[in-house]
């Protein structure tokens, strides 16, 4: 899996919402027809991206889950002659990249996070763009965790597992164990389109109270999510979210 | 119904959370002792508190539901010889009485709501402080619409039917018609005593799309939200809300 970064200056403009469906129709008219055509064949997107906006920057993230499809998008993305970010829809605003970066996640890091680290089981999740479930024919927008882990269990099991189902059992252990112990959230609308989903933003911290393993394997889990996103139309910006105390603790900034 | 308001001044000091739980203990040690007792027996309690900590101000609320008990709760909070409220945790802390004030709800006035009134079905409920649900022997603290309206009818039937059993067919119908349309919301810990107690606290949106005597319902248990308190130990000071359009409506700032 690899995440590609591009980050932007912002100006002080205030940045449309929308952003995240005109990155992803600005990145669909570069990508080979051949490989957009795919993704409108498969059931599960083999890529995810969202923007996030923050005070001074804005990063155009994208996610690819396949390795081979990897080197398409950094064709586009990486290449020295694309200097900036311009969207139909936003005529007068200019993205300049100011930064470009990425991340790998290997199939054999996650592998080694399940079977040798030593998680706490207190996880700290930033909800950066938008997330909402579909569920019985409806969107959720609530923090409901079986939806959530139901989400990244799937996709999990998807890409390295070669299957479209999951273990129940073990999700219901999931569920036992597993608690909400704090929340800062609200909803936004995010616009497709003409139409719009609601979705919640945010942080919310997730407590696990179960074995080491079952530990290791919802730290894994997070850690596969922050490439995956979670729920419904990552594709098109929603559901990006990022583990935040294990970033303190990349970064030596270690809490508790 | 009965609601008691004494609106103080705050100085700068940050204020202690436990400031519900010592207005409490305050109003224990003034109340008459077969009062307290009685409390202590019943199942509902038929006062509710909450503390509301402004800016600039700070408003201590007492709910009565009962108005036979109102006399004993006005003895205390509005004899013109209590100007300020002192509590023994808060050694201090004097909070200067600005301001008294009491809002009136009859049965009569919820009749009418129910009646005659044409909710527009969307309401914006205000979390004053952290509400919990206790739910299957545990404290629930997302805003669970279930068991949100359960609190309320349990309640209302308490009082004012005289029976512990709520129609769950209604209860059914609310939760099928009715959702969460938007929020802003946060968990705080309650300490109570020794123990605390998560629960949320911000604002939700509630939208309902029954027929026009569900929305009334809907609208006339919010209405008396505000005088009953929601959830778990609200004679504690958790789970205090208002209805925010119907303020806004009653001072001519109605938005839709």
């Amino acid at each position: 899996m690899q995440q590609f970064i591009l980050t932007c200056e912002k100006k002080d403009q205030r940045l449309n919402r929308k952003i995240g469906i005109f990155f992803n129709a600005w990145l669909m008219e570069r990508l080979p027809a051949q490989l957009v055509d795919m993704f409108h064949q498969g059931n599960e997107n083999p890529f995810s991206l969202y923007v996030e906006v923050g005070r001074e920057r804005v990063s155009f993230v994208v996610n690819v889950i396949d390795d081979s499809l990897a080197s398409a998008f950094r064709d586009i993305l990486f290449t020295p002659t694309m200097t900036s970010l311009k969207f139909k829809q936003l005529k007068d605003i200019v993205f300049k990249v100011a930064e470009r970066s990425e991340r790998h996640l290997s199939q054999t890091t996650l592998s080694r996070i399940f079977y040798q680290d030593e998680a706490n089981g207190r996880f700290n999740i930033q909800v950066i763009t938008p997330t909402a479930f579909k569920s019985q024919g409806r969107y959720q927008y609530l923090p409901d965790l079986r939806l959530f882990f139901q989400s990244l269990m799937r996709q999990y099991n998807h890409w390295f597992e070669g299957q479209d189902h999951i273990d129940v059992e073990l999700l219901d252990e999931i569920c036992k164990r597993t608690q909400i112990a704090g929340y800062r959230l609200h909803t936004e609308r995010y616009e497709i389109h003409n139409a719009f989903l609601m979705g919640f933003c945010g942080n919310l911290v997730v407590q696990c109270r179960g074995t080491q393993t079952l530990k290791n394997y919802v730290q894994m889990l997070l850690i596969f999510a922050e490439f995956s996103g979670v729920g419904a139309k990552t594709s098109l910006g929603m559901g990006g979210i990022r583990l935040r105390e294990r970033d303190e603790k990349q970064s030596g900034k270690k809490k508790d």
